[in-house]
């Protein structure tokens, strides 16, 4: 087999949910694209990975000093909602609903895997808290146990800051969702807050 | 969002069968890699476009003119094995049972999207034929209404060198498979091809 193609077929194999007949038919896949687009696709990536940078103010990645969030004077820059991670961000962005800013902490508390508190950007946040400028914080972090444990340490860190609202997003039945299969955690958590039917009659 | 991230899942997301949810996901991957693996990567990638070439005798990928199948004297040279493409190629090669060496028509003969003779291989084999070094042209061309189209043309181009064996690879029922969910075509087939079962009494 030709070397090209093996090297190919192996660094497509490298990518997360790629086995070697997928990444066989992505190799003949770049086959059928035009010379220049294929240079253009490969220097798009390894630029992607060599300059991008992260956000001074927030951690979300960024092109520059500070992510257009950021950067953005219209944001409501003292409500601050802290997501575990950029994909986080990207998806409440798409809801185009938000119109604070961030904080990515780069993943949550797991001592399974070896991530402490100092493994995230807790610290950043906390120094960001305790200048005064912020009046709410959102926690959007997932509801799985390294999740609550790290909820659980954002809010004892910040207890020191009493002005500033601390709240969490919350939890529900989805839209679209069946009642049969969701779990029971989250058909309690509905029930408890349970909100008044506005009587439109 | 950032304009390196954005440009690097729109190009992921032309790869096949990548939405734009996996492309997310393969860009967040290549943060996770060393700089120089995503050089590795990217380079490896482009030079298997750029670089590759075509087998002057049999039409599979190679790395110079000869492939290293046809640049192997020890393989069966007047034994040519037909395929439509080279992953068909690569999957008889994987078996190690075949000797002999191949031809790559490029494709089946399609109308429907534009596919005539003159778009494949066909000539170069005819020739090769004609040069009266072959024995023997094995067609394992799928059994698709275009592949039995370009089957029969090949039969037919091939008519006047008599002294060549025109063959096709056995159609049956595969191991594993289970009868009951196996198409009736290949099972009638698979009957009249039954063969004796060796006596070992």
């Amino acid at each position: 087999m030709s070397k090209l193609l093996q090297d190919a077929v192996a660094e497509f194999a490298k990518l997360p949910g790629v086995g070697r007949r997928t990444a066989l038919r992505l190799a003949m896949h770049l086959l059928k694209m035009e010379d220049g687009a294929v240079a253009q696709m490969t220097e798009s990536l390894y630029r992607f990975r060599h300059d991008i940078r992260y956000c001074e103010q927030c951690n979300n990645l960024s092109d520059s000093e500070l992510c257009p969030i950021c950067a953005n004077e219209e944001r409501d820059h003292s409500t601050i909602c802290v997501v575990e991670q950029v994909g986080d961000l990207m998806s409440i962005e798409n809801t185009h609903q938000y119109r604070g800013v961030y904080h990515v902490l780069g993943g949550v508390i797991s001592p399974m895997q070896g991530v402490g508190p100092s493994e995230l950007k807790i610290d950043m946040l906390v120094e960001k808290v305790a200048s005064g400028s912020v009046r709410e914080v959102i926690l959007a972090i997932s509801t799985s146990v390294e999740g609550e444990t790290t909820l659980y340490y954002i809010m004892n860190r910040l207890k020191q800051y009493p002005m500033v609202r601390l709240t969490t997003i919350a939890r529900g039945i989805g839209f679209g969702d069946e009642l049969e299969y969701v779990d029971e955690l989250t058909i309690t958590h509905a029930l408890m807050n349970r909100r008044e039917i506005m009587d439109e009659r």
